[in-house]
C-alpha cells in the first residue's frame, strides 16, 4: 500500500475507507461519542491502521474534515461574490442551504461545528479556514462590498451561519428543522443581505 | 435537605449535596478545571457515586444549570419585552451582552453550548428552556411583537445567539472576541431589532 500522510487523499482505499467512516460517525456521533475503535470498525480495519495513519482521534477529525470543506467553501464563495450585489444574500442563502442540504457536507460542517465546540484543535481549523478563505478570495468579496467593514461583515455571515447550524441542525429549535430549502433560503436571503450590504453599527470608543 | 429534580425522583440529600459542589466549581472554576474527583471531595461523597448519579461529568454540568439558567432567562424576558417596541432590540442585546459579561452566567451559557453541540442531552436542555420560556412568558412577549411570526422570530433571535456564543467565545471569529460590550450592543441591537420587528419572509409551499 502507498500512501501520503497528510492531507492528500492518496491513492488508498483503507485511509479512504478510514476518512469516510470517521467523517460519517463524527457527523453522526459528535466527536466525544465516536471512537477510533468504532471508525476502524466501519471501515473494516484494525485499529491500529487508524493509528498508524492518522495518530490521534483529532487528528482524525480534522484530516476527515479539513480535506474536503475548504474546496467545497473555496468553490462557493466565487460564485456567490460574482453577480448583482442586489442579490448576494439570496445566492449566499442558496448557497448555505445547498451546503446544508447535501449530506456530505452537511455531515462536514455539522461534525466541524460539533468539534470546535469541545475541541480547541477543531475551533482553530475553523478559524484557520476562515483566515484562508479571507486571504485567498478577499478580492472578490472586496469589489462586492465595497471595502465597508469587510471583516466585520464577513464575522457577522459566520456567525449566522454557525448559530443556523447550532439551531436547526444541533439544538432543533423549531421551527427551523421544519422548514424546507425554499422557505429558509427566503427565510435567510434578506438577513445575509442586510449583514453584507446594509447598514452596520459599531462604537468607536472602547469603554471596557 | 429534600431536593426533587430531572428524571431520578427520590428525595437524596446526596444528590442534592453533589449538584451544589457543582455548581459551586463549575462557576468558580470553569467547566475544564472542575473535576468529578473534585466535586465529589466538595460534596463529601465518593467519586463512583456521582458517576453513578450523573453518569458524565458533562451530564452532571447539564444537570447543574438546568437549575439557574432558566431563572436567569425567565428573569431577563419580561424586562426586554417590557418597554417600547422602538428599542427592543437595543434591549435585548444589552442583557445578552450583559449575560455573557457575567463569569457566572456566561460560564454557565457558554458550557451550556459546549454540551448541547455534543450531548442530546443537554440539546434537549435547551430545547426545554425554550419552550418553558415560550410558554411562561408568551403574554408579554406576543404582547410587544404583535402576534405576527413570533415562533420564527424568537427562532432567529435563538439562532443569533447561539452564533454569537460560538463565533465569539468559542470559535473566536475576529473581531467579535475585540469588541466591548458597548461596541457589541450597538451592532446587535439594529440586527435583533429587524429579527423581531422587521419584515420577515417565509414562502408558504412546501416543496421538498
Amino acid at each position: 500500500m502507498t500512501t501520503r500522510r497528510g492531507r492528500r487523499p492518496g491513492p488508498s482505499g483503507t485511509r479512504g475507507a478510514i476518512l469516510a467512516a470517521a467523517q460519517r460517525q463524527f457527523a453522526e456521533l459528535g466527536y466525544d461519542r465516536a471512537s477510533m475503535r468504532s471508525i476502524a470498525e466501519e471501515a473494516g480495519v484494525d485499529q491500529r491502521l487508524v493509528a498508524y495513519f492518522f495518530g490521534s482521534k483529532q487528528q482524525l477529525f480534522v484530516a476527515a474534515v479539513e480535506l474536503q470543506l475548504p474546496s467545497d467553501i473555496a468553490e462557493a464563495v466565487p460564485d456567490v461574490f460574482s453577480g448583482s450585489r442586489r442579490t448576494l444574500g439570496h445566492r449566499l442563502a442558496r448557497r448555505m442551504v445547498a451546503m446544508l442540504e447535501d449530506p456530505r457536507t452537511r455531515d462536514q460542517i455539522v461534525g466541524a461545528v460539533r468539534a470546535a465546540a469541545s475541541e480547541p484543535e477543531a475551533a482553530r481549523m475553523l478559524r484557520d479556514l476562515r483566515h484562508r478563505v479571507l486571504h485567498e478570495l478577499g478580492t472578490p468579496i472586496a469589489e462586492v462590498l465595497g471595502d465597508d467593514q469587510i471583516e466585520l461583515r464577513i464575522a457577522l455571515v459566520n456567525t449566522q451561519f454557525l448559530g443556523l447550524v447550532m439551531a436547526r441542525h444541533i439544538v432543533c429549535v423549531e421551527p427551523l428543522p421544519s422548514l424546507d430549502s425554499e422557505q429558509l433560503i427566503a427565510l435567510l436571503g434578506p438577513i445575509l443581505q442586510r449583514l453584507l450590504t446594509g447598514p452596520i453599527t459599531v462604537g468607536d470608543a472602547r469603554r471596557s
